[in-house]
């Protein structure tokens, strides 16, 4: 059993700030901070938004109680004035956020987070890990469905990483389109749908093929997903034709060359008279693999490394950024440092998709709250308001949403290929 | 806050194998499941093994209570008599395994999990899980602290990786021989040692850099850390050294050409006579960038990204198979698979590292748990023994015996291009 509240997932210094803050009183300011990415993850052309409602929910259990202040006075991490300040810790501001879902670009402020520097400050290190881990998983598999079209995609890369980021990116990957995951707790705490059946331990386990294949149709029906390649392909899936007739549900290969065997595979459950017979790959597929089956006669994918690790982008470069904050005179000011190569835009901001006639985006347009609002879709809406969290978006919605934010996309989205974002960001 | 027990972080297909297996009676054959890599992440020399005591801990968690018997019966994951199964399941089996800091190569057997196949195969995906994240962070922190040589390096990674994943990626780290985390909650779970001091926001939020520097001292002290490239590096150093004197503990450096700015601001701190003030630097160091700087009057490494992601490795290709069985006439008999590409040993093993006369080692020897043991350092140490843990082992110790096992490797291990093993695995 694990018990923690989230707000020791923090970095040392955002505590240190606090404390040198409320000293100069700086830490009273009101001050806005963004999220946003420089360029996105692998060179894509596009990026998903998911983890925010993570966010709320972290948030909402970031309290400083007797455990963590103790740790920090123990520890001296910061001084007792501080200490103080973090007992009655409550944020009290506003979150504006893109919602899960939908899509993001180089400069998109997918998250807006407003209050005083004190109380906004101490949440940038747990809001950047998790839209940082939820949108570069999102991201990643949301091309894998694409090249998947209309075949299923279950998500079983629990094992490839850590225990409980597995859950977030299962959950990531079902609001990009995944069809189910392996992870139980995905299904538990998110009601992600959950599948699989067995492993080549279980084949290994009875005392030959045969009695583990009888053995799993007893337990699971007919329907189920037999693993044909422990010894030899071809005899595994006469075996199990056999013993579950042409109802067997479908036969999974984890090894070899994919397409090859997945065409020998479907010429031999045909010959059998097994047409519903489906057939499912696995063993480290990504959108590329995937892309490259998609002439086989293959009706699911597994996917496990490529999903959870995202493709070769684990992370989603987002950054934390103060944009805006209050002055000497009580007026609120657009800040930005001047670090060689890591520009970033002063100013609160809005945002906006333009479609075209045909209702394909064109443009991602940012302008600063002070200006009018554009034509287009607002991507920003209200998560958090005076502390209190807007009602929870579902999973369904979010996927749903991706579902229509990718409609909108021009075709030249889709190339796998490392290149450009899709649209352009526009800073007006 | 979060609450969970352990026993969802697992794979569906774990529970209908179990299902299958205990209408077979397989269920109850004694087996031997073996955790171990076919290669090394990224075609490294060596990995770190980290998790171990992880592992540990989650397998005393790994309980079916109320709330997940009631959701793998709700959504009919299993059938009443796995649930009933699952409502008592105890691991009452042996582990055994490499310790925390060691190294391990191709085909190490890293664990050992006997006991039923029932008890044995649900413990697959958490204790891959955690061994393939916790594995592939320390076997990358490991080459960054050789790289840095006897300068400290910083883990300032959380806010790149799931935020619970940040708290083992800091642990994992610490043990490869990181100096200090930024992560509170590693400090706090763990005690790995924290710091920090500020970031560009807390200088923006100031009217000007001097009021934020002189705020920082006044909190923090004169032997604080500034970062000084938020508007102008030279100015920033200048404003430093004259509000905090030569005692200035150190500037960070986290924009630009590291190295040729680290000349530059030396040179400025010892002609203002800020001899002792330290430079430390950050900004997406890996282990190629930290060798770079060897060269560059730098005194500690901050590094994030690259930590937390395996520096492109983020998972260790660690698998959790079965090598042996009992069968029907109550016998232990090797088992392996024979799927293309994917070769496993059977048999129960031990593994002993061989040293030649200078304490060198030489190769990795595996031997099946039948043969007599040779000469060399045994590697395999009971974990849990009949389902009771060994006395934990401390982070430091870890520490130290990866400091220990690291002066055991050859020169060779320690090249940064990608090759082979330091050292080859003899299966004897």
């Amino acid at each position: 059993m694990m018990t923690m509240s989230s707000a020791l997932l923090t970095d040392h210094y955002e505590l240190t700030m606090l404390q040198a803050a409320l000293r100069s009183g700086a830490a009273h300011r009101r001050a806005v901070f963004e999220v946003f990415a420089r360029h996105l993850p692998g060179g894509r052309r596009y990026g998903v938004v998911a983890g925010a409602e993570r966010v709320v929910d972290a948030l909402t259990g970031f309290r400083f109680g007797d455990a963590e202040l103790e740790f920090l006075k123990s520890t001296r991490v910061v001084d007792p004035p501080t200490l103080a300040f973090l007992a009655d810790y409550r944020f009290s501001g506003n979150v504006y956020g893109y919602r899960e879902g939908d899509l993001y670009f180089p400069g998109s402020p997918i998250m807006v987070i407003e209050g005083t520097f004190a109380e906004a400050v101490l949440l940038e290190t747990l809001t950047l890990s998790i839209l940082n881990h939820d949108c570069a998983i999102a991201s990643a598999a949301s091309r894998m469905v694409h090249a998947a079209g209309n075949r299923p995609i279950i998500e079983m890369g629990s094992r490839r990483t850590h225990e409980i980021a597995a859950v977030a990116a299962a959950r990531a990957a079902y609001i990009a389109g995944f069809a189910s995951t392996s992870n139980l707790m995905a299904g538990h705490l998110y009601g992600v749908p959950t599948s699989g059946t067995s492993a080549h331990a279980f084949t290994l386990v009875h005392d030959d093929e045969r009695g583990a294949f009888q053995a799993q149709i007893d337990a699971l029906g007919r329907d189920t997903t037999l693993l044909v390649d422990t010894y030899d392909v071809a005899h595994a899936v006469r075996v199990g034709v056999e013993l579950a007739g042409a109802e067997l549900g479908a036969v999974r290969l984890d090894s070899g060359d994919l397409a090859a065997v997945a065409h020998e595979v479907r010429g031999l459950l045909d010959s059998l008279g097994a047409f519903d017979t489906r057939i499912v790959v696995t063993s480290d597929l990504d959108e590329y693999a995937i892309a490259a089956l998609a002439a086989a006669p293959v009706d699911g994918y597994g996917v496990g490394t490529a999903l959870v690790t995202g493709s070769g982008a684990p992370t989603a470069a987002l950054v934390y950024k103060l944009v805006a904050r209050e002055d000497a005179s009580g007026e609120i000011r657009p800040v930005a440092k001047r670090s060689v190569g890591k520009p970033s835009k002063g100013g609160r901001k809005l945002a906006y998709r333009q479609l075209n006639a045909e209702g394909i985006a064109t443009a991602e347009t940012v302008i600063t709250a002070d200006r009018p609002a554009p034509e287009g879709r607002p991507l920003l809406h209200p998560l958090v308001t005076n502390g209190t969290p807007a009602a929870a978006d579902s999973i369904q919605a979010a996927r749903e949403r991706h579902r229509a934010s990718m409609a909108e996309l021009p075709q030249e989205a889709h190339q796998l290929s490392r290149g450009y974002a899709a649209i352009p960001t526009v800073f007006d």
